[in-house]
């Protein structure tokens, strides 16, 4: 953090878990299942948005809930008066700490469906219990920064450029909500966040203007800059839309900045928060110009999304800076507004694990696994394979087939060059490295996305980046399926 | 509280704020102006959902924030630190507290677009500090209040009875997201969470079953089903779908509940968590009635919201208790995953304020005002009237007009009962009633919702609920709108 925090994020406690969780685990303690070695894989099935990718976020708060996780006595007596729970378990639960591995894509990385994203190992009713909070982390951050790129790219489309804050604190889910958004905004490429204590807490650039509120405050719009003005000389922006932002908002901000330009300041920008921002940020961008400001940024507020970004930039708008309020801090729009990951078992005491059910999108891939990423000679991402824990590097002219559709397979290209991007972070429940800081966070993401093929950051309809599994993996998983179908009469 | 609560909500900090109501005090500060006396009128401008009403939720958590709220040292600290902040407005600043009045509607009242839920009157500084928690608390409480109330008027349509519970914690928007989804969802008619925090927290029934994982750690899912039975014989829900909900569940799950019968006790219920659940749950409520068990619930997960309820009811499904998660927890669908509620300045030392934009439907309606609302002869609700604090009550015959097309007029018709709902809650940053507890707030949705005019209820197209501006509150609009474009020259 570039700045000292005067405020504290308090990993989650214990008991921010489903209660099944907890009936669970003293059934497996009971049966003398808890301490069997488990495997849960972490992943989802579709991008948020309906759009080519995700932006893996909020490894860091999980691993800091993961290294801090354990009950309370006033948890454990809480949990005395439910009547569901015996005395032998409660004390179990008291000295009950997360020592398993967990293994995952640095954050920040671009990441795609099936594919899994952390996986823990070790001791069933430890990898039980954090299911529930390692979901609500991590879906949420990464519906969030994945939003914040889609935004960001959009408004790079721009000849002119674009940045992207975060706006949304008064429409996110709650106080943690907001802050929540705000952290995981930065990581997909927000420059800043309007809210405070989101900024003393993760070091980021706090950033404002000023309301509708401040202009009804004074006897005119230009007594309310000018005043405005006077106490931030060299950090104002002003809104532009109180009363009529071409015909008595932008005269009266280029009034105010002659005024700041002839005490040897120099006003920052203009905010539009209305009407039709294509077309009025084209003139008061014109006007601006004209006046001899061509430093004045232009931002723009009011229920902006990605594709409100695109269509302004497609119609001639010329916004410096938009801020994305709602759509942002809730991840919302079509598509969005949560993540849907899962966390599934996929081996237990050394032997594979798998659910069917009715629907087959949701059957889960067994087993222990590496993900394999292959990038071209430009460094350009080309293709994921999942594979067995054990199995060597992919080979150029293996058959890989689509973990959705195992009737759909291909060989591998020549010429790729082969990573394993996930690393083991936590191991016995200690971290393997010192926690990332933002920054170094936020440089891994706008990395990765420069480096996705062509087409992939597309809104809509993008190129379908192709993640594959072995054909070791899907053999196993054949063999697995036909077992339980045949054990269960199916 | 029902239980003791090892935990605690702390309200947001002082930082919770966007930084232009910090940059906005210090110049009002500076200005002389942050004592004026000010209101802001708190409301939405559409319900969620295209919906008919709004479950007012999220009062008791901010007055919590209001008579705490304070700048510890910490955060002033890092106030001083960014470079806009003079060392005497930092100093007023750590002497500040919330001491204005606040007139609210009671929590759980049903409320309607464009009437001010919540009215903050006092120094100017205090007034606009708070809009940015108040926001954030009162939006999202509303949110999911409003969605809990729609799934349970589905689910209640069906002739057989229908339950909602809130299972959405692994897909809200952080730990504090799930945690304020599952209270609000309480609010609105939820009658339980698997959230055990929030259980504990809120004093709400925790709920759970099990998951697919634990059938997978057994040798075969009738093992499973057993073990799980044999742990919690009065409370065991049985999931159905791990491997084929009617070949392989459900016999195994009518096996455990003879074998439950036989030791005295009763299998609670079943679980649905995928396929056609409005086939599958007709099937299984057959097949468990003919073995001679109609007491079995029968609970449906995956991806609810109100209209796969109203579907599965139509098309002649059986469910008992609908387990709804990430529509429920994050307030989600078409209309939904924010509420737009917005906190505008309405007079302002006595006088009147407004803002005009560019965008007539943002134009805000000023002056301190009051809420009528009507009441038919059998205690139905029939209207709400927006008056100037000062009018006497509505009078049949008086001519009042749409806020939102002051062009549409009518007569108040006769017969009616009056009332002002909302209260005077807070005076001087002082409480004036003690804090109500979760019970009674839901008692008062439910007994607001069951007197909702007919059709108000509709999920889609619903009857619009009539708020009527007072004659006198018109004209002043008027005046005040005409007054402002001459003197800007609009």
């Amino acid at each position: 953090m570039s700045v000292p925090s005067p405020l504290h994020a308090s990993p989650p406690p214990a008991l921010l878990t489903d209660l099944y969780q907890l009936t669970m685990m003293q059934g497996y303690y009971r049966q003398g299942l808890h301490t069997q070695e488990a495997t849960f894989d972490l992943y989802y099935r579709r991008n948020p948005y309906r759009g080519g990718y995700a932006v893996w976020a909020g490894l860091e708060p999980a691993l800091a809930y993961l290294e801090t996780v354990r009950f309370t006595p006033a948890e454990l007596e809480y949990l005395g008066t439910l009547g569901l729970f015996d005395a032998a378990f409660l004390e179990a639960l008291a000295a009950w700490r997360f020592r398993a591995e967990v293994t995952a894509f640095p954050e920040g990385s671009v990441v795609f469906p099936n594919e899994p994203l952390l996986t823990v190992r070790g001791p069933l009713w430890e990898a039980q219990l954090v299911e529930t909070a390692l979901l609500n982390i991590l879906n949420f951050q990464t519906l969030v920064a994945t939003k914040a790129a889609r935004c960001l790219s959009a408004a790079q489309a721009s000849p002119h450029g674009g940045a992207v804050v975060e706006f949304g604190t008064r429409r996110a889910q709650g106080p943690d909500g907001a802050l929540g958004a705000a952290r995981a905004a930065a990581v997909g490429g927000a420059t800043g966040t309007s809210n405070v204590q989101a900024a003393a807490l993760y070091g980021l650039r706090p950033v404002g203007t000023h309301a509708h509120a401040w202009v009804e405050s004074f006897p005119s719009e230009l007594d309310a800059f000018r005043a405005y003005a006077r106490h931030y000389p060299d950090a104002t922006t002003l809104l532009l839309d109180t009363f009529d932002t071409l015909e008595s908002g932008l005269p009266n901000a280029l009034t105010v900045a002659r005024e700041l330009r002839a005490a040897g300041h120099d006003l920052r920008g203009v905010r539009l928060d209305s009407g039709d921002l294509a077309y009025l940020s084209a003139r008061v961008r014109a006007a601006l110009d004209e006046a001899g400001f061509p430093g004045v940024q232009i931002m723009a507020s009011n229920d902006l999304s990605e594709f409100v970004i695109e269509s302004v930039i497609r119609e001639g708008g010329r916004i410096d800076i938009y801020g994305v309020g709602t759509q942002l801090a809730t991840g919302g729009g079509e598509g969005g507004g949560a993540l849907g990951g899962v966390y599934k078992l996929v081996a237990l005491g050394g032997e594979d694990r798998m659910k069917l059910t009715g629907d087959p999108r949701k059957t889960s891939v067994p087993g222990h696994k590496r993900v394999w990423r292959a990038t071209d000679a430009a460094g350009r991402l080309v293709l994921d394979v999942i594979a067995a824990h054990g199995e060597p590097q992919p080979q150029p002219g293996e058959r890989v087939s689509d973990p959705a559709n195992p009737l759909r397979s291909s060989r591998l290209p020549t010429g790729l060059t082969w990573t394993q991007p996930r690393q083991v972070v936590m191991a016995g429940g200690q971290r393997q490295a010192a926690a990332e800081a933002l920054p170094a966070i936020q440089a891994r993401a706008a990395a990765d996305l420069a480096r996705l093929p062509e087409g992939t950051l597309r809104l809509l309809n993008p190129h379908v980046y192709r993640v594959s599994l072995s054909r070791t993996l899907q053999h196993r998983r054949d063999a697995l399926m036909a077992g339980l179908r045949e054990r269960h009469g199916l």
